[in-house]
Parts: C-alpha cells; sequence; structure tokens
C-alpha cells in the first residue's frame, strides 16, 4: 500500500509538480490530482504524467484526499484556503510549500481553524531558474532541507505524514518554530534579494545607466543574479514578511553606517579587519556545501 | 623587429604576468624583465617562463626599458615609484593596472612629475579567481576590456604604444577621464564588494551566526561570492577610491531607504513595479554579455 492514497497538489508548478513527480518516483503515492485556476496548465501537467487528474472544483478534490500541497504563490494562500474551506474533511492532512510561515499560518488560523489539528506549515529550501510544470523534475528534493513549522495544535501524527512525505522525496527534514524559520529566511535569503534589486534599480536609473552597465563584470553578475527573480514571488514574499525583513535591513542599514564610518575616516586596517573575518566566514561556510541549493 | 624591446613588469602576479605571456604570445616583446620585492616568486616567474629576468634592483630593470607595466596592489604604487623615479629614463613608457585611478595618478604627479609625457594610467577590466604568477596565463585579457586613462600631460604617442600594447594582448580598448573610470567602478565593482563583504561580516557576528549559515543557498552562495575576495586588495580600493565609493553607498542608502518605507508602507504594487524593473534591466543586460569577464 502506498503511503499516501490520494494526492492533491494546489499549484502545480515547479515546486508543486516537482513534489508529485517525487513521490510518484518513490512509489509513494496512488493517484495525483492537481487543482488551480487554470484548466489549460493543468491539462498541460496532467499530459506531462505530473498529475492524472486536474479539477478547478475544490470539492472534487478534497474528497477522499489523504494529503494536499498547496504549491501556490504565498499571496494566494488565503484565499485558496478560503476556498477550500467548506470541503476539507477531518482525515485529510494538509501542507504548504511557501517561503514565508507567519502569513500562511495567519491564513490557516482565519479559514481553516477547525482542522488545525491536520495542518501542518512546511518550506521545502529548493528550487530553480525556470519556473512552471514544464521545469519540474523528481530529483529536486534530493539532499534538499526541508523545514517544517508545525503549529502548537497540530497531530504528531499529522506532523509525522507530512515528513515522511518529504522524506520519500528525498528531503532532509529540519524542523523549527514559524517566527524562527521566517527570521533566518529574511536574513540569508529575503535580504540579499532585497539588496539586489535595490542595487539594480538604482543604478538603472542613472542618466549613464547604459555605460555603468557597460562596465559590469563578473563579481556584478553573480552579486545580481537574484535581481533577476520573479517581482510577483518576491514582492509576496517581502510583504509577507516584512515585519523579519524590516529588522535584518535594519540591522543591515547598522552595518553599512560602520562600512561608511570606516571609509570617511579612511580607516584602512579596520576595513582590512571586516573584509578578512567576512571573507573567512564566506568561505569556511562555502567550504561546507556540498550539495548547495537554488531558491 | 618586435613592438616592445625590453619590456619590466613590476608586481608578476596574476595581472602583471598574463599580460608578459599575452605580449609573448602575440610575438610583441623581445625581453621580459620581473621587478618585485620578493627574489623568490620572482624565480618562479622564471621557471615558469613568465619573464626571462629578474631583479630587485629598479636601476638594472629600467636600464634601457621601452615600457614598465606597474601590477602591484595599489597600496604599493606610492612606495613603487619613489623607488623607480631616479632610474626612469625619458625613453621610457610607463603605464599600471590599477583597479583604481585618481590615487594612482596622485602617486604618479607626487613622483614622476618630470616623467608625465610618457607615463599613461590604465586598467584591465579581467581577473580570476585565483591570484599569483601560479595563475596567469596567455588568454586573460583576450576580448576583455582596458581601459586608458590617460593624463593631459600625456604624449599621444605614448598613449598608443600603451593601447598598442594591450590590443598585442587581445584586449579592447577603451578610453575615459580618470574621475570617470573612478566613478563608473565604485558603482558597479567597488560598492557591490562592499555591500557583500557588510553583508556575510553582519550575519557571522550574531549569536545564532551557524544556524543563519545553515540554511544559506544558491542566492546567498551568488551575492557574498565576492565577499571571498581578497582583503588587502579591497581594502586598498576602498580607501583609494573612497570618495567615489561614498558617493555611491549613500546613493545606495537612498535607494534602501525608499525600499524600507514601501516595507513599512506594506505597498506592495510600488514594491513589485520596482522589482520588476530591476528584473528587465538585469536581464537585458545579461542577455548583452557574450563575454563576461571576471574581475
Amino acid at each position: 500500500m502506498a503511503l499516501i492514497g490520494k494526492l492533491v497538489v494546489c499549484g502545480v508548478g515547479l515546486i508543486g509538480g516537482s513534489f508529485a513527480l517525487a513521490l510518484r518516483r518513490a512509489g509513494a503515492v496512488d493517484r495525483i490530482v492537481g487543482v488551480g485556476r487554470s484548466m489549460a496548465s493543468l491539462q498541460r501537467a496532467c499530459e506531462l504524467g505530473v498529475i492524472d487528474e486536474a479539477t478547478t472544483e475544490w470539492r472534487a478534490a478534497l474528497d477522499g484526499a489523504d494529503l494536499v500541497l498547496l504549491a501556490a504563490p504565498v499571496g494566494q494562500m488565503d484565499a485558496i484556503m478560503a476556498a477550500m474551506a467548506p470541503h476539507l474533511g477531518p482525515q485529510t492532512v494538509v501542507t504548504d510549500a511557501g517561503s514565508t510561515k507567519r502569513d500562511v499560518i495567519e491564513a490557516i488560523y482565519r479559514h481553516l481553524g477547525a482542522r488545525l489539528a491536520n495542518v501542518v506549515p512546511a518550506h521545502p529550501i529548493a528550487g530553480a531558474e525556470r519556473s512552471g510544470v514544464e521545469a519540474a523534475f523528481p530529483s529536486l528534493y534530493d539532499g534538499k532541507k526541508l523545514v517544517v513549522t508545525p503549529l502548537p495544535e497540530n497531530a504528531p501524527g499529522a506532523i509525522e505524514r507530512v515528513r515522511a512525505a518529504w522524506a520519500a522525496c528525498g528531503a532532509l527534514i529540519h524542523q523549527m518554530s514559524p517566527a524562527e524559520h521566517d527570521r533566518v529566511f529574511a536574513a540569508v535569503s529575503h535580504l540579499p534579494h532585497l539588496l539586489a534589486f535595490g542595487l539594480v534599480h538604482d543604478l538603472a536609473g542613472r542618466a549613464n545607466a547604459e555605460q555603468l552597465f557597460g562596465y559590469a563584470a563578473s563579481g556584478f553578475r553573480d552579486f545580481t543574479r537574484i535581481a533577476g527573480s520573479h517581482p510577483e514571488m518576491w514582492r509576496d514574499i517581502c510583504i509577507a514578511n516584512r515585519q523579519a525583513l524590516l529588522g535584518e535591513l535594519d540591522q543591515y542599514l547598522a552595518e553599512l553606517a560602520y562600512l561608511r564610518a570606516l571609509l570617511m575616516a579612511g580607516d584602512a586596517s579596520r576595513l582590512e579587519q571586516l573584509f578578512d573575518e567576512a571573507r573567512r566566514a564566506r568561505n569556511a561556510w562555502a567550504e561546507q556545501q556540498t550539495n548547495i541549493v537554488s531558491e
């Protein structure tokens, strides 16, 4: 008997589609139903063999469902949960793949309050340059981190089913509180994205923008790669996690104020010391990364 | 007859060594003398065939020299020019490979004032992850930009000899004023380095640094790659170009203040618009890059 009888994936793109393909590869699922707003893209997912059935109706999708993965952009979670709530039975476990947790959890309390035992928030730390169901592949999660951020109301059995599903996808299971999750990713992911978008926007608005970009080299290319990320997705993440992100931005502004003071004073030795500490920390981290993930 | 009879390279590392190898590959030089502080590393350069002779004495090095390339860290330029000045004859053309120009030019006026017609500042926009003479290779400059930043006092023939030498190395010759050069590179190179060093230093100093780095992924890796750069070199660049760099940092701080205000206000639509403009500019630039250079 498979781990999951009926799996429902809402948002069959890179993340949701790869989850479906990984569970299928593991023989961990019997039947996969895709649900979404666009029948055309769901039918493409059927053609690609990512899902078995497609529907735009939550009632049909949730009937007899064992596990639901919500893999839509976090900005759509509120509307999705409102739509699914009337049809969600007590036997179904729900999880999500949102990059932020506080806002998803607020939506859970708002709409799925009657089912809190079975709604277990999580976040797979994986991704790729391309998006959409065409980009999905079964090994996306191999060796990648899955952070499960349980609610106090979650039933231990529900948490275990979510962990087991992601483990079957090849992911390494980590657990932390939602608030801790949002602080950590504000620092190492959301802030760098904001900073990269900001630098490119700043330079692109200059009168000599063309000249500036003309002399940009590989350091600039790598530093700004994440400024090529999806604007809507990152708008949602930044807004959803803006409390933690503002805290990180303010810490970074304090760091820049210190760097500015060193430059003003021409303090070469403290500047070199700071650069040296940064290089050591960065290189020590890079050496530990044997299996770095995209996001 | 070769373009250059006797070439002197001061600082036979990646940059100076590759210049020597590229000119040799082009058949553009008869004899190459390396000069530096460490006889051991110069002898290594001899063994590798990068230079023909090594000396620590400027008198011997400059005797009959046609062209001198100063390829030492910019922080050493003042001492180097002071040492070479008494031995520099009127027939020798001097250029440099410094990443900043204002400070190099200040040193030129301080020490080589009697030879201004023949001292032509320049900056090759090329580099690699590794440094030192072992990392030097003849094709480093193929298709890369060389920015020559002539002084008003430069003789046209001297400028032309510097341009011709770099063209023989395979470089594409660009020309701008020293001040313009320093402003452009403050924006697209020096500031991103400062920002990357700052972010890693900020996070490395946190009580939960290990946890933070543990969840950092590919976006963080690329954004912070330049924080692994050489601390002494970047200290020198930041100090030397701190006037332009402070200007760029202040413009960026204004951009971050705007981003902070959008986050505080929860202004999702302006945030998305900014991200979208940044993405378009970044992608348009990236598509034009067929031959992106390291630095």
